[in-house]
């Protein structure tokens, strides 16, 4: 079938009080529209259609991609208009969808299902059953259960406002009828715009059959149109995705506060405690546990290791069984070997570390190559930068760096070499030496204490 | 118009379970009886009257300011007999308002409505409908919707109980009757109290209108006496603001995992995730981020700041596109000038970090005075204290602090001027020179490691 | 009475999708299993039997005790014929409780009521009322109240469905009758299997009186099956944690962000901020404040303590009015002496704190036994450890730490000795003096700063 969707995201979204395009606005990390862009790219459509308009040069930078049709729509004359500018592009289409750069949270499923319903020769309409409404366009029905129109809320009689049935403006229409229809719209209305959903009239007129399909729930098509609505959209992103987890045997201790919001895989028998937030593209194996408040990004989490609170894991790969945390913060380019252990209050960034070494406290490891059974001591620090150039520190398998040590790299430490607690090590250290670099110790007897000024 | 507020605030609140008298119990930081004095002076009334019972000393003590008069009821002998404690000080009021130290959250604006509706000649009562009024008295009112009476829950007919207009207790008394009607009081009841309640009977049986307002909804007139309830009104004050700063222009991740404690200022299109405090008065200027779990108290966030996850910042000033944290701690007399950047495990005081300058990791810096272009390496420390004396440290623009450097205040470091890795610095280092204090480095080849005792 | 409790353990949780038997599951950190056979204990019991199945082995391992009897069910043939395996081990018994291994909020009260109510001679049902009783068998009574049967889901009529008195499968099973009922059951049923319930419809026709317990709220008798009621099963004990904890004189800032997990012990008059996270054995003295986001596990905290943001404390002991964190790490075998000071990105590990002492910035402190009011500054850090030994540190009464120290194990400073800032400290320093190892400064001029390479 030769589908085309198009996707409206013009509007300004002024009760957003904000320089971006609502469209912009994100919903767990990522656009609104770009959540509609990907939801639609899962029918493979044969080109997707975006309509722009306000912040139209900012969307589309943001966003641009080469399955994209940018079209500009220079004046906001309603949702007909708007469809009507994609037109020109479309070409033998047997089906247009028609989507909403606004409703982040529409699933692939529900979009599959109004897309075969309709085929190519329906008007398809997702509609939705709501708890409340008040707002929306009613959907009435005939004794058989067909659509004969919709009732906008100013225009409903009493009764017709208790029918729970609403109007999403989410519609398939068929590619045969879709211009003349759109061609013929009136704007002859109290607002002076063109509605699409008055093609509904136009295909009830003309026999045209209309195919219904709903979506799983509600909020599915809940629209954002300020920031409480968009907080209540986030806040139903968080809930599915907690949910997934739980599904796949991730043991979750709050679902309400859990935030993922990127592409998170898990195995089994994970357990992730309160506050964690995932972004990115995450990927955590089979036993890990993850405590309290961490926040990672973008990594790996090898099976069995150990997270614990306050880490922060950016960027970067963990083998099986390694333990880091709490306050360890693992920045791009970390890469740890099985059982490799980070400890409290310490930063490694491009450091590989081997096999079972551990940096425990109080630590800057950066640009560095540490290889397997390495202790390195609390307060140690690789002098990495040196104003305008970084340099790689280098230490051996074995080795024990002593605390408090500065490495002003370039440096070297060879195998089973230790370091002087102390020291400040600027020549390299031979396998099995000792570097020291420590002034003698004086005792100053009956010493004088400064006294208050 | 002479208007007098009179608040009551003797109670003891034994449900509580507190040494502290009930009405010092903080909602967000702030004791409730504080939120209801600042509530009655948007009203700009003569004079607000407080009547102090149990631990009165101590609730003067905290709250004491030039416009309230503080009134000792000894015995606490019901609502009535509190306000008629405040008379001998009121003199010639055209109305007198009562309210509640415990009920914390009621809006300026319902307040305002409810004493311009009675004004001088009616008596004036704020109710409520309620889900559930249990509990409550209930409003009678005729058919014409006047008041007739407040019936009480224990002497409510079964038709009565159904009534959901709750009474508040919240009234505007009129001037030339308040002194006559709380005279007449009556403690002949289960209770042996006397009931301000009872005052709307006189004015209906006396013809004197009765003027009833309302709240925007039900948690502002609620009160707190356990401390269950008082997360009630925790919750709903968190709610309140949670939505106010959304309607302002900021995302909020979660808007029930955000706490607003003090007077925050903010600007648009700022971005807060979740779990962040904010305490105390804090501006945060327009396309501000702050990512989880930052802690802010009293501070200034300069526009397009980057506050990354636990950082926590108190009494400082941030200029426009810092970018502070993870794991940041500015304490107070901070001072970051444009573009500077407070990296992990970061503490600084009493410092003034100039332009651009950066300090990202594992470093104090305390009573210091930093110039524009400053690098500081990791594990620096300004030893500013000599047990005694604190002591200022100085670094001139452009200066480049070695790695694990020691800065033994007072001393300076020059402009353009290096340290050398892992020095202790304890006389000036002039402009453009190298400083170094470091021993010689040995490697000792064959060394034997300690052995397992 | 000879009270024998049989807990059904034995199913597999193929829907928690997991490794781990699904009684083994945690809520709040315990298994499920766990906290059923703790509250049946709180009634004593001649025996507890648990009739274990899938991965029968580990269960018992982790769960084991003198007062558990535990039953192999090889076969899964019904909770009838689960029962049943026990009996052999049941001799003389006055009353059978059955409980179930994933049913774990019951409360003590309601088993102690079921059981009083039942005695030996009843059969003793405990029933619920539920807002949504879908799926569950319903309670037929007659006219008087009296249980006539239970109808299960599938079979009951339309009327009967309306019915919201659930059956929890709960039950005490008259000593003298038990095992004739359970050897009577049969399996011809649907799903083949022997079904406890079966009883009920016995003693109806025997006449034996059944008597009727309930819970106190429907919570108590959720069981769980997957991770997603289990998350529901954890917020319950959260929310009854966080109520008992108010009721006791705490203040919680937010109580659906308190994690509760162990036996906490408080104190009147403590304020505790969200997002915090308490385990195992932890007591909490009077006028204690707890900032957010703290983890707290197994210590004891000392009246007016204060507990500052980002605290991690593990097997600790704090004496009164100290102050911690932000960021401090207590580790096990940390004692703080009263008004003793741990700051930001300090750990401590087997560490004794005398009075009034302070470890403010960036240190770590293992292995160290340090006097009364001595200071220890920025960047001290204990060497204690060699590589293969762990040494004592030993700091006297007064003694002042510059900053930057490293102190080498095991080493003695004597009571009011200095250190000077940047010394590795290796020999002991006598009481009163001054121990430095420091390398004289040179100051090089006209120093050429690196070039971009």
């Amino acid at each position: 079938m030769n589908l085309h969707v198009v996707v409206l995201a013009a509007g300004q979204g002024t009760r957003m009080r904000s320089k971006l395009p609502k469209v912009l606005h994100p919903v767990a990390g990522k656009p609104m529209l770009g959540h509609v862009i990907d939801c639609a790219r899962t029918l493979s459509p044969t080109k997707i259609h975006v309509v722009i308009g306000h912040g139209a040069e900012l969307v589309r930078e943001r966003l641009d991609a080469t399955d994209l049709n940018w079209v500009l729509q220079t004046e906001q004359l309603g949702t007909g208009h708007a469809v009507a500018q994609a037109l020109p592009a479309i070409d033998g289409a047997d089906q247009i969808l028609v989507l909403y750069g606004d409703v982040p949270l529409l699933r692939a499923e529900t979009l599959q299902q109004l897309s075969k319903q309709a085929g190519s020769q329906a008007l398809g309409m997702l509609t939705v059953n709501m708890a409340d409404p008040t707002g929306y366009g009613r959907i009435l029905r005939d004794g058989l259960g067909q659509v004969q129109a919709i009732v906008e809320q100013k225009d409903a009689t009493a009764e017709q406002l208790l029918i729970c049935e609403g109007n999403t403006g989410i519609m398939a229409l068929p590619g045969s009828q879709a211009a003349r229809w759109l061609n013929s719209l009136s704007n002859q209305n109290a607002q002076g715009e063109y509605y699409l959903t008055d093609v509904v009239a136009m295909a009830v007129a003309e026999q045209i059959p209309v195919e219904v399909a709903q979506p799983e729930d509600e909020p599915e098509v809940l629209g954002a149109n300020n920031r409480v609505q968009l907080a209540v959209l986030e806040a139903e992103y968080r809930r599915r995705q907690a949910e997934r987890l739980m599904t796949e045997g991730v043991t979750l201790a709050d679902p309400s506060r859990i935030d993922v919001r990127g592409e998170v895989t898990v195995g089994r028998d994970i357990s992730i405690d309160i506050n964690v937030v995932l972004e990115g593209s995450v990927v955590i194996e089979d036993d890990v546990i993850i405590e309290a408040n961490c926040v990672l990004r973008n990594c790996r989490i090898g099976a069995g290791s150990y997270i614990k609170a306050f880490s922060h894991i950016e960027d970067a790969v963990l083998a099986a069984d390694c333990d880091v945390g709490p306050y360890a913060r693992l920045r791009p380019g970390t890469n740890l070997q099985r059982g490799a252990k980070i400890g409290n209050f310490v930063e490694t960034k491009k450091a590989n570390i081997g096999e079972g070494s551990k940096v425990n406290h109080l630590s800057y490891i950066g640009d560095a190559e540490v290889g397997p059974g390495v202790n390195i001591g609390a307060g140690t620090i690789t002098c990495n930068y040196d104003g305008v150039n970084k340099h790689l520190t280098t230490i051996g398998e074995g080795a024990f760096i002593g605390t408090n040590t500065a490495l002003v790299a370039p440096v070297t430490v060879g195998a089973r070499a230790t370091t002087a607690a102390g020291s400040t090590i600027t020549l390299d250290v031979p396998a099995d030496s000792l570097g020291v670099s420590r002034a003698r110790q004086r005792n100053i007897e009956g010493w004088k204490r400064p006294t208050k000024q």
